[in-house]
């Protein structure tokens, strides 16, 4: 039998009522003829409630026990979404990570998927069960002890249970229908895409990560896993939602799929910095053991052995980014006149794999903002994405010019 | 280093201060030089939650689906209490039922203790672990499927952890603060007992199921465990609560150790049956099919052939019964004249390990009630036991009566 994964997020599953809509899709795809292997998560909330316990309870708290208690959420959607099942006749049962086992490393609260072993759910199927509820989030270490993936974490074992299973697709239920040409919130002509692929899904990350998981997203581009994101609140057809997949599978697309953006982006410059080999090094070795999550970095040209040098990182990393910086200072390490942090800044960016063959795309998105009177203040390119850095109060305008521009209401 | 086994209930562990609190009495026996095993249950209310959504689900649910759900309570209670420890420098960890492992038959929902596995805890004990954090209630099964012991199983499982590592003694934390000689909301002069013997606590069951599930006690008995009773919401000294132990243990007792109660019986009578071989068994099967719990049994002398048969069961099982007779006069398999239903009647018991040796105790108790008025409707009795069947109105006035004339305020 074809197998299919079907991934139900915490919204999906919130309540009785929520778990039973879930359930008849997933008989759907049952009465189709797949093997269905349904990977839960944690009713909405119900993980926030735990990891508040657990950081009242030990603020330096035991990674071990935080995933033992954190990852008792999952267990409990599991079995109700196997019983709800059996209540339609869907013969099914519910495994939790070290029944599978999914094996994972000992980093816990943040594990990585080792192996999946197939046998005990592939006999189960042998029997005739038609389902197999899998706790998403969680899995079992080397030393036998309980561990979690991190947040969002269900999407990775949704993937990596399709990896494991050479499942046909990989749904992903949420609470949107699929991915955007951008932010509908902030630009409405933004559009559902139908497909998209991993390299632009990733570089959307602003966009999709609040519906995807990035590292579900990488481990699916591997592994050629076919995503499609849907939403469990509507009726669904067979082509509904965006499905993410590998570029040879898209015919033809638009140079610029998307309009991603980040919002809380601050722009930090040292005036007067030494010019010379290794300081580079020292400023963002200092930032990195800082805890600084620095993006874009531009260096000015040099006068009279000196330069600037900017950078942009997370708004409320600023005052990290200040601190780190002036230790260097202080350890004499690093010299430079002064640090102006800007914290009014946003990142627009736009994402293509077209333009990989489509020229003119950075000169076309330059211009789009120069006709607004939008000013550049940082600008990075990667070979599908442009990023350029912009006062905030521009970045409404910013995106919906650029979505304009690039013609993304349209079908390419 | 000796072991100590606590068992902190619902009410115990209701919430993070409450946690805080019992895990400073582990670390009062750390202190003391105890290795500490803690059994947990859930948070209270929270089984009763996920019992709901199982019924709301499917009403004839599959019972390890149900398991899965339910058991996960305890898992969040024991990594919560190990690191509430670990915050106090104690040196901790939580086990769950299938990590110990505390292995169990398949029977889902009411499985039963085959063995628990000692080598892990004890090889963790010998790294230097003070305390194993045990989620109550829960094992696995020769499947590897998550098992739950029935209610108040965590009882037993603090006792059968006793058992397994020879503790020195099974303390269980609860909200009382010991067994008292009667309920003390229907007599003021109740007194608390500082031991009581197995035998004593098991007869007693309508005191102590809501203190000790009786399974719990029969394994104390059959394993010499000796099970302290206390309230985890006073200080306690190494005397406080009762002691439950074998009688041996107990010097001196009264004749009479406890008044126990039980409110809502019925009494039925058979009119006019006929008195032949095989027709008590005939009526109790028939009772025992339809699920009706027969307590007490009296057989009238015989005229002309017929009699009447008189049992008790409770109160809200009278409708089966009914049913059920009826049922089987209609198969022609039994013929009465009249079923008779009493609902207004209430069971009165005396208990003590002291009647085995002191005669009188059963005469006494008769012309007590019979001093106060109170008509005895059904009369049986075990070695160490006798109980009357009262009408209701004067339960409470037994109660206080029998509780007086036995001077169960005074110690031996």
């Amino acid at each position: 039998m074809p197998v299919l994964v079907m991934k139900f997020g915490g919204t999906s599953v919130a309540n009785l009522d929520r778990i039973k809509r879930a359930a008849k899709r997933v008989g759907v795809e049952v009465a189709k003829g797949y093997d269905v292997i349904v990977i839960v998560s944690a009713m909405s909330g119900k993980t926030n409630e735990m990891v508040g316990w657990v950081e009242e309870t030990s603020p330096l708290f035991d990674a071990r026990e935080y995933d033992a208690v954190v990852s008792s959420g999952e267990a409990v959607t599991a079995g109700l979404m196997a019983l709800t099942l059996q209540e339609m006749d869907v013969p099914a049962r519910s495994w939790q990570g070290w029944q599978v086992p999914l094996q994972t490393t000992s980093a816990h609260s943040q594990a990585r998927i080792e192996e999946i072993g197939t046998d005990n759910i592939n006999q189960k199927f042998g029997e005739g069960m038609k389902v197999a509820v899998v706790a998403g989030f969680q899995g079992v270490s080397p030393e036998g002890r309980i561990t979690t993936l991190g947040r969002g974490g269900s999407d990775t074992t949704a993937v990596a249970f399709a990896a494991a299973f050479d499942a046909e697709r990989c749904d992903i239920y949420t609470d949107v229908d699929g991915i955007y040409t951008t932010d509908p919130r902030i630009c409405e002509k933004a559009r559902k895409l139908d497909k998209i692929s991993f390299e632009e899904m990733l570089e959307l990350a602003s966009l999709g990560a609040k519906v995807l998981q990035t590292r579900s997203v990488e481990l699916a581009m591997r592994y050629k896993v076919k995503l499609r994101v849907l939403s469990s609140f509507e009726e669904q057809s067979d082509e509904a939602g965006t499905l993410v997949c590998a570029e040879e599978e898209i015919m033809e697309s638009n140079a610029v799929a998307g309009v991603a953006y980040s919002r809380d982006e601050a722009k930090l410059t040292l005036l007067s910095v030494a010019d010379r080999p290794g300081i580079a090094a020292i400023i963002f070795n200092s930032l990195s053991e800082g805890g600084v999550n620095v993006d874009m970095i531009v260096q000015n040209i040099s006068e009279d052995g000196r330069t600037d040098m900017t950078f942009s990182c997370p708004t409320d990393q600023v005052a990290r980014a200040e601190q780190a910086l002036l230790a260097t200072k202080g350890a004499g390490e690093l010299n430079y006149a002064e640090l102006v942090a800007d914290k009014d800044v946003a990142k627009v960016s736009v994402v293509g794999i077209g333009m990989r063959s489509q020229s003119g795309v950075a000169a076309k998105m330059f211009k789009v903002l120069s006709d607004e009177g939008i000013n550049i203040k940082v600008i990075t390119t990667s070979e599908i994405k442009i990023s350029v850095l912009v006062d905030r109060k521009y970045m409404e305008l910013a995106v919906q010019a650029l979505h304009d521009a690039f013609d993304l209401d349209k079908v390419a």
